[in-house]
């Protein structure tokens, strides 16, 4: 994988994650993994789906990483996040951040994540014990319904 | 490997570690991970030498392990620390800990780097490239010069 930023539909290795981040300069890597949880608020999930407008979100994956080498110089991140169907405790995001000290891969790692969640255009269908559900945005303000996301959509970053 | 808190002398495998936390209770796992920085303070590092007192010391990772369990109690934990000579870039340390929801699972992976900082009887043995350094303990207050920490200094918890 030459990307430093990327989606894949396969099953996600963490350490190819880790590779991209590892340098001589860092003494500190703070790893974010978000897995697929049983039960959100008392509903339990059989599995997920996750879709994405791929060539925007590894876009906003990047830009990501740009906001991150402006605000933590000495940082170094990569990012991949997995669609398609995910099962219990797979992993759907790795964030990876290295940086010479601990306290600057914390908060930039926590940076990662909450950014993702605002500006990266994937969507979470949510396979209920009880029912579906297409979670509209990743900070879940927006539900779908039972539909995909239109074209148009998925365009709307 | 059956603990979830152990010292290794062997090269630490990341998955080995995250593997130990993942669960479908979790959503959310956060791992920080120290390498061996080339550079502190403009000195230049060669190599790392670790020597601990491995029953204490996994006494004192199993510690840390139940004081996030007090403090977070949906939290699952597990450490690897390395011993031995390690080169520049090798990982030294490994903590993960995965919760439903990611603030604690970075509250609490933060919380753990800096107790293993004040209890773990952990020594460093810093190759400048201009001579050795043994660092007394892991907040790096005390300076053992060129002798290892005596008998009396391992066991001092």
């Amino acid at each position: 994988m030459a990307k430093d930023f990327w989606i894949t539909d396969q099953p996600i290795n963490l350490n190819d994650c880790i590779a991209k981040v590892v340098r001589t300069e860092a003494g500190a890597i703070n790893t974010f993994i978000g897995t697929v949880r049983e039960f959100t608020k008392g509903k339990r999930t059989l599995f997920l789906e996750y879709q994405a407008y791929i060539a925007m979100a590894e876009k906003k994956l990047c830009q990501i990483g740009n906001e991150i080498s402006e605000k933590w110089p000495d940082a170094k991140t990569a990012i991949v996040h997995r669609i398609g169907r995910l099962e219990l405790s797979d992993i759907a995001v790795v964030i990876a951040v290295s940086t010479p000290h601990r306290n600057d891969a914390f908060a930039a790692s926590r940076y990662a994540i909450e950014r993702i969640k605002e500006i990266v255009p994937i969507w979470k269908k949510e396979h209920w014990e009880d029912g579906t559900e297409w979670i509209g945005d990743q900070k879940e303000m927006v539900s779908y319904m039972d539909n995909l996301p239109t074209e148009e959509e998925m365009k709307n970053d």
